[in-house]
């Protein structure tokens, strides 16, 4: 399920591990908050089974569970006495450890999906039905058939008090089992059904785009330090100076979740298109005028809520920001990111190990200049892993031309997803292209951090956003996979 | 469609014509925020229609409609794109006609339901699956079938501003439409789907209970006035003593539609179960001490939105308000309505037509000594259409038995609907009892408008919600349609 | 008092009886709101004396209030503690009628000024100092002397929930009984130092200025209601209209009192300078595109707290409202005043009988020749108490120049003040010429409401902001009282 | 003026130098924010002078300052002007380094005072007065003899944005200037009159009483970090312990700063009166649950504004947040503070240098046996600079009651002030002693930090605050001087 989240945003793309406090800090909130908040839930019969059951759900307590979700499911009682119930069962799963929760889900999973007969029936029915009228019913009928007990339940949640956020969070768990204990069909459909269901309730149109400043609570502010997921946000300097006179942050929000980020961008306002990230992240730099600066740089984009995994915010946050900047600063004449290139290293390694990719006689030559060693790939590799050689010009100099070259040979890669159609192998850059972004320049020494060096030996690129070309740039890439970049892009290669 | 209302509300359910401003309202507003604000959602491509075809949709704007919508679902140039055409065809829909409007709903209704071969593949592919996961996949490929284009098309106006509103307001338009040139199941498998969407949008855990009192913008107060629907809003002083600090007054928001109530409801605080409405809403009444109340009376429901007919809400509102005033107040003991009984008049009236109902020997004698007439059942009918004989307490004091009983058979008479359930004949008394609410009192003299003559000779009923009887009521009555009622009320039956 | 406000501003000057809600409005709150919020202040020590003392005040009972009054300036039990003892003090005078009010002033006026002794040693002191440090130290003691204890005793209000708003009206109070029980020193020493402690709390710069739309609270529309005092609002339609998005009113507020404007103002955005109230007022007009104005008319402006009387906000409000409607509408390019001539009739009437003024023998004849009326002068201010000439032009286009020639008369007519400053007579004259407005056009047939009829034939004028000439227009008409007009205006005179 | 401050609450008195940015921080955000919004205020005629001076305000410059000043005060061009001379002068300070603003107060110290012959001329009308009217009309005009030009043109600034601000640190520059440049009279009398003009507007009727929690803003939060002057904030986590669910945080806030905290407050709600400070303030405690809390711990009062230092808000603070506690939690029982005793280890010394103190013979002998020292009280003073005998139970066991003796002697100490009212000698004691508190307990080993042990050898008090007993504590205090405290304490002395 990770790759629904790859696929998407550069967020999880980037091959590091990034902070995961999400599930667990709702866990910890829940034991607070919630829990109090939801035992207000009083149901005017039967006894709550939250506090009752054992962490790791016993057979015993299993069976107590699949009596209440049926008590609920039944309705009895009216809405508002199902809704307790459901907010019993929250309890109850909020104090279940890593195998109650696995033994939850299985439950879930076999116990309470779509009714077969139920589902064949309608399909029989769909499929005899005659004039109109009786396939539209029988349509009716199918769409109610497809409707399992199990999301019958889980949308019990949204009445609840943080019940969405709840939601999303069993999600992330849900996924972060599966990660472990293997892929399990029963599993994935669960895992599928979630995922529409909060697509369905987190469509973009009705989320709000906020900006962020350093007037937001601190209580959220520091959830951006938590879900950063791109260029580490090191303490709360560095947080302010990232909301200074001269940025912009904003964020998506939904209604059911109004402190909770979905997505966040961050947004420098320059003077030419900014080619290293160290620079724009100093906080010794004062702020610049930003009525003076004509590019707005986008140089970090995070998904925070990893329950939300495959469902898409970042096209349509980037277009509402640029039209957000456009309003606020007219003179505004360039959108571009300032990128990092995850995955260049490891294709690099692939392609070298399994004779996808040589390098030229004339760059074999040189690094076999810079170093005695029989295979200049296995020298060129290790360079990832050195922090000094980029200091030293002597080397790098004579490095950088090569790498810039390997680097866009991987940029404009393609392969074939399983859907049949072509799409950059690069996560990141999938994502801008899809966007419709081209891209416009890569950028030598770009990030020196340890991770950019790692990953692609601290070179970044700069995706631009030309508002004139976007729609064609997305047409020609979803149609034919056609990845469009600048001439001097198109020179290197 | 309007009886999806009529049994969940008594506000469309008395029997009056009640304001119909929405949709036109909305039309109204159209031509001056809605336009303005949708016309800033510029394409980058192709031209708007918006503003070039004329108001009956005539078949050449019937086929630049076509192809605007083709152009939206290719979703070629991006989502924000396709939210763009959206605009654009929502503008012109605006300025469509009757004859317009008919014309489009036709169009959406024929040419863009779901698609015929793939729901039967669809069917088969799920009659064909074995194992589960080839089944979960079936599932998913017949979720995917049933959403027809026009549901994808429509889904794009919530990004828009007001664009919730305005699919509400087009399915009211739908529901109009299909009133005055009769049902078609084309046009009602598309208002089904527009339901269901509506349904999953407005569901009551994404709704917001706001209290709304005299310091509310004036432009909200102005729209409890249009959409009361039971005890009309006679000013704007009638409105402000019905928030004062003896009353109180909630409605259910959606986030989307953040000035537009869904439903609200009036509350009186007082001593005792009030008896009279007059009284209620008598300006010149100084307020009462509302810590002095040991009673909240609900005597006003209304529904605001007609194109959310079906979805239902009163139950949870009524409930909430409950809680609400239950936390502000803890003096208070009891929780009842005072209801119109709307269908009372016409019941009779078909009753007695069709002999279903006959006067006992000795009401028909007391009739007949107030009366020479032949037929006591006409003179009875005729009282509802007079206004002095409830102040003759010569005449007053004998009819008043014998319509009390009448009322009381009434009350308690059930009907089967089309699922076979038995449900109370009166559309108020439904939407109480299914809440869980029970019969309590009948009230002679309480409501001495015209309107309140004319439909009950100025008969009302308190319905008492009980907190530890809601649930076995509701139980039962949707269970065996047991109707629960006072001791006082059997007596009299 | 009186003539303070109405030397200040126009809402005053119309010579008619404004409605006069505001101390019986906050008497009235007062028993409700007031009272229960001020009876929170409890004194841990004392009984209170609300409640316990009669509405006329007698002897036995000022004693209680002299004693309370003393206990609060002893201030014995800290600062807390004194301002429990004024909220009793509070509610004590809110259950007083007018006898008792006037008792209570009459006390604070004799017994609680500034110590005659005090002050002469002050004096003595502040003469004696010779070096600079004695002299610092003088003025402190004099400043210390200057403030009489029934100052320390009022401050203590504006603690309170609603208590600047109590001191507001209690200067109201003061003046009203003033004007009734004729002029005492006493009571004007008292009046002045309310007037210079609310001035000081009320000083400009403390205001908010706030744009009131349809959006408003309904609480504080309803009280533009009842504060307009130049063009009655006759209903919440005729209100909704001013508020119209063609149409836009500002206030101050303070943050004392934030739920009560100070003054405001109503602002028309047309084409062309307006030349008719009511066509400004009349519902019916459709609302035009403020974007294409050219033009702000403020046709209203209006004091809404008569305790403030003397306290200047106006040419503030005005200007800042200028700069407002400056960078919402760029295209705005005159900023100019449609106000009504309120003095005109009263001094023709006066100029005449007083021989100050006669008619020209041309204008003598034609007037003779409309009505053989011996005496003109009789026949003219006939016309303003007629209601049917303005729409007989036979009539009205012969009585036209002769009326306007003496309105410009009238207009550019000077008095001499207490001060020895020279200033307009007409007072809105007066307001709008200190604020370095010029007097722009007369417009013929521009009021036909009864009022505008009676007060000034119909005459209205506009007044013209021209931002490049306040400053001067300021200076030259405060300096040498000189009144700038329009060429067309000097033409006429 | 210093000693204003240090008399009246425990911030400043403690001792140590405290976090001094506000006058800086308001000069640099002067640089962008202020600036920026003050050069809006364009003078329609005149060219600024802001940009045109130097920084030490040579003789020319300063010139140019003077005219400036003369042209606000003659107030030509009208109010508005007058504001925007004002703002060119703010910004023209706001550039100035030491010098130049000790040649700008120098200027409005001698050249813009209270005219002298005005001033004589008013007290010998005052003298000369006979009748009421005359006398009344007499202190009208010293009142307006005695507003000195100067604040005249510093009262222009309430009405810029953030001038308030300005005014309140120009004060602080103000007195900051003279501790360095010593003490002049006209200095003096400026100082006194920016006194009494910001403690007419800081009247504590006139703040905001506001809960801060961790959803406040970052940039709000912020200042509680620099402003605390108890117990230094060492890192975000720490404040966000501070606001934890057992703790709360108050802060009285001016509606013309409403972002700048006026003082603030730090109450922990604990069972039992707290005895240790770092136990409070340890992060990893976790939350109490505060329902169970039966006591409010005051642990830290703080005056955030330096140019406020003579106002008094601490009394009111405590009084107010009690009154909110109680509400919130009707369970606490106790309010109590647990606070610093800043000056024992220095009066101490002083006291036996002078030989006012001598210790007891057994004390002596006590201190004799611990170290062969011929004197006790060296031995006694050096343990304030030590860090390891309180840990030695050997030697603190011995060494506590007589600290502790001592201690109190200094707790019940008092001197008499300039005014010959007796008061205690220990600032924090005469703040809570004049709010109606009295000394409960001392604490041994209750403030471990460097900070605490060299200023009493760990010792903290807790000062109790019993309702009923403050008005009659408050009074024995201000009036005698008595000190109260508990049955324990007198023990011990």
């Amino acid at each position: 399920m990770a790759s629904l989240n790859r696929e998407s945003t550069p967020a999880a793309a980037n091959g590091t591990s990034p902070p995961k406090p999400h599930s667990e800090g709702f866990l910890v909130r829940g034991r607070q908050a919630v829990r109090r908040a939801w035992r207000g839930w009083r149901r005017s019969t039967g006894a709550p089974i939250a506090g009752n059951i054992a962490a790791d759900l016993p057979d015993r307590d299993l069976a107590l569970v699949r009596q209440q979700i049926d008590t609920c499911l039944a309705a009895r009682g009216g809405e508002v006495s199902a809704r307790a119930i459901a907010a019993d069962l929250g309890r109850a799963y909020i104090g279940l450890n890593e195998t109650g929760r696995w033994r939850f889900f299985d439950l879930l999973a076999r116990d309470y999906k779509a009714d077969r007969d139920a589902l064949t029936a309608a399909a029989a029915a769909l499929q005899a039905a005659t004039d109109d009228a009786t396939f539209a019913d029988t349509q009716k009928q199918m769409r109610h058939a497809l409707i399992p007990p199990r999301l019958r339940l889980l949308k019990q949640f949204n009445g609840l008090e943080e019940g969405v956020k709840f939601l999303v969070d069993l999600r992330a768990d849900l996924m972060e089992i599966t990660r472990r204990h293997g892929t399990d069909p029963e599993f994935q459909a669960l895992n599928r059904e979630l995922y529409e269901l909060l697509s369905s309730w987190f469509d973009v149109g009705f989320l709000e785009l906020r900006r962020i400043t350093w007037e937001a609570p601190a209580s959220l502010l520091e959830k951006l330090i938590v879900y950063e997921a791109v260029h580490e946000i090191r303490s709360w300097e560095d947080l302010k100076n990232r909301l200074d006179s001269d940025r912009r942050c904003y964020a998506f929000f939904h209604p059911s979740m109004p402190n909770e980020p979905l997505i966040f961008v961050e947004v420098a306002l320059v003077k030419g298109m900014a080619d290293q990230i160290q620079t724009l992240l100093d906080e010794s730099q004062p702020a610049a005028d930003p009525a003076t600066a004509d590019t707005a740089i986008f140089y970090s984009i995070s998904n925070a809520q990893d329950g939300l995994a495959g469902v898409s915010f970042g096209d349509f946050l980037i277009k509402r920001v640029v039209s957000e900047l456009t309003r606020e600063f007219p003179m505004l004449k360039t959108f571009a990111t300032l990128s990092p290139i995850p995955g260049l290293r490891a294709w690099l390694e692939t392609a070298f190990d399994q004779g996808d990719l040589t390098l030229e006689a004339a760059q074999a030559e040189t690094i076999g200049r810079l170093n005695g060693n029989s295979d200049p790939t296995i020298y060129l590799m290790a360079l990832f892993e050195q922090s000094d050689w980029l200091t030293d010009d002597t080397i790098a100099e004579q490095i950088r031309p090569i790498l810039m070259r390997l680097c866009v040979t991987y940029m404009l890669t393609t392969i074939t997803d399983r859907m049949g159609r072509k799409r950059a192998v690069d996560s990141v850059a999938h994502f801008h292209l899809s966007n419709g972004a081209q891209i416009e320049r890569l950028n030598w020494k770009a990030d020196l951090s340890q991770k950019g060096r790692r990953q692609s030996a601290g070179l970044m690129v700069n995706y631009l956003y030309r508002l004139s070309d976007i729609e064609r740039n997305h047409e020609e890439y979803k149609g034919a996979g056609k990845i469009n970049c600048a001439g001097a892009i198109k020179n290197l290669a």
